[in-house]
This record gives C-alpha cells, sequence and structure tokens, in this order.
C-alpha cells in the first residue's frame, strides 16, 4: 500500500488491507504478551498472559491460512493503533509503583488490545461473508470468539480479585 | 505524571491517570469526527458520526465534572492508543479511492475508537465503585452506555446497507 496511492479500490482490496493490518498486530502483541507475563504478579492473570500467548500464535497461524486460501501473500502493514496501544501499556505500566495496581493496569492494558482486536475481526468476518468467502469467516470467527472469551476472563479476574486487592 | 518516575502508587492514583488519558482521548475524537463525517457518502452514517460528535463533546463535560466531584484537577496527559487509532484511521481513509469502501472503512475506524472507550469507561466504571465513588461511576457508566450504543448503531448500519453496497 503506498502513502500517496488510493490503493484500496474495493471491497476485497480493504478485506486484504485489514488482514495485513491485523497480521502486524498479532506479531506485535506476540512480543508483548511474555512481558506482560513478567510483569504480572497475580499468578492466575500471568498464566492468563501466557495461555493467550499460545493462542494469538495460532492466530498467526490462522492468518497465514486465510491469506492463503484467499489466494494473497501473508504480509504484514504498519498498525499505528496496535502500536499506541502497546505504547500505552508500557507507559503506564512502568509509572505504577504498586504491584496490586499494576495488576489492575495491566488487566487494562489488555482489554483494549482484546477489544482492538474484536473490532477488526467482526469487521473481517462480516466483510469475508459479503465477499462469498463463508470459508474464511469461519476461519476467522473462530479467533473472534476466542478473543471474546479472553476479554471476558480478563472482566472476571479483575472483578473478582485484581480491583478488590488493589483498592484495599 | 513523570516519565522516570512511578507516580501511581494508588488505585486512586490509576483512576485519576485514566480520566486524565480518556479527556484527552474524548477531545481528540471531538476533533476527529467532522473530519469523518466530511468524508462519509452515506447520509445516515454522515449524521450518525454528526450525532456522536454532540455526544462526545458531552462526554469531556461529563469528564470534568468527575474531575471536580474527585476533588483533581480536569487535565489531559498523552494517549498514544487514541493517537494510534485516529492514524491509523486517517492512513487507511486516504488510500481509499471508492466512496462505498470508504463508508465500509471509516465505520471499522469508528468502532475501534468505540470499543478503545468501552474498555477505559468500563476499567473506570468499575474503579470508581472499588473505591466507594458510585456517584462518579453513575457519570461514567451513561456515557458507557451511549458508547456501546454508539457502537451498535455502526455494527447495524454496516450490516444492514453499507457492506453490501461497498461489496457490490
Amino acid at each position: 500500500m503506498g502513502l500517496f496511492t488510493k490503493d484500496i479500490k474495493t471491497m476485497d482490496d480493504l478485506f486484504i488491507h485489514q488482514l495485513q493490518d491485523i497480521y502486524y498486530a498479532e506479531q506485535q502483541l506476540v512480543k508483548a504478551l511474555p512481558k506482560m507475563a513478567e510483569k504480572a504478579s497475580d499468578p492466575q492473570l500471568k498464566q492468563g498472559f501466557l495461555t493467550h500467548l499460545d493462542e494469538t500464535k495460532g492466530h498467526v497461524q490462522r492468518l497465514e491460512q486465510v491469506f492463503q486460501m484467499h489466494g494473497a501473500k501473508a504480509k504484514a502493514v504498519d498498525c499505528p493503533a496496535i502500536d499506541g496501544i502497546i505504547q500505552e501499556a508500557n507507559e503506564t505500566a512502568g509509572e505504577v509503583a504498586d504491584k496490586t495496581v499494576l495488576d489492575a493496569a495491566l488487566i487494562n492494558a489488555a482489554q483494549a488490545a482484546e477489544h482492538y482486536e474484536i473490532v477488526r475481526y467482526g469487521s473481517l468476518v462480516a466483510w469475508a461473508k459479503r465477499l462469498g468467502r463463508n470459508d474464511c469467516a469461519a476461519i476467522l470467527q473462530k479467533t473472534l470468539d476466542e478473543e471474546k472469551a479472553t476479554d471476558g476472563k480478563l472482566t472476571q479476574l479483575a472483578e473478582s480479585r485484581i480491583n478488590l486487592r488493589a483498592a484495599s
């Protein structure tokens, strides 16, 4: 994609552009999640980040499968949104002195990444269906379901324990 | 907040930091939404952006109210996440040649911003309650509800018309 050219002419082009964008985002999250696990104090939160790291590696592979099925080369394009979300997570985490408060901040940071992905996969599934690619949509839906489940687990963990400890 | 100091020592500090972050984000969206409305072709989408612009101005005022109730000065801190989301929206929109495809891309971009806010307001409501500030939580909940409603309207608009036209 060129900065000074209008390369997205069809819905199919937009679909592929969005695949490239989320492909980059998933790769960045594969790098970020081990660092978040390292910073977490709560054992369940730490394990949650590591479990989601494994899932995220699977999401990268699923995207490669969708690229291939759709006859496009697996390629990443810069995604300033996920870069900003990760940068903000690092900056905030770096300012937190207390371990229990840091856990609350880490959950909030992880949920920002999850919701970014939920939006992007949601659009990808809808666009794939409109393009008559129910096969691609079914694969992308699996990842969307996992992102939503992770977000739900994070909310539950925050509400059941982490926020309580952080506020006490 | 200092870059080299750990200024967030308590949940209360984290709450105020997050208020400052979303205060910046809402201000950036007040600037971004008129541009998105200008780029949109579908009349309902264009009007939706303008309606949400009015709501967003109200969200800024609500945040100022919460700052005041909580005895903190209304102040914005840089929010790299919303900057990245808006930058990505502009970059992608700049690459789209077709008007109907641009509408689909604009909805996707707007939903990324909505979900970012849903996560942040969700945490703010939960944290306010843990801090015994149900009064602040109730105000923040109003904004959270509006962000969720806007996200739902965008999904409905995409699925009912915009994606179909973009893919045809």
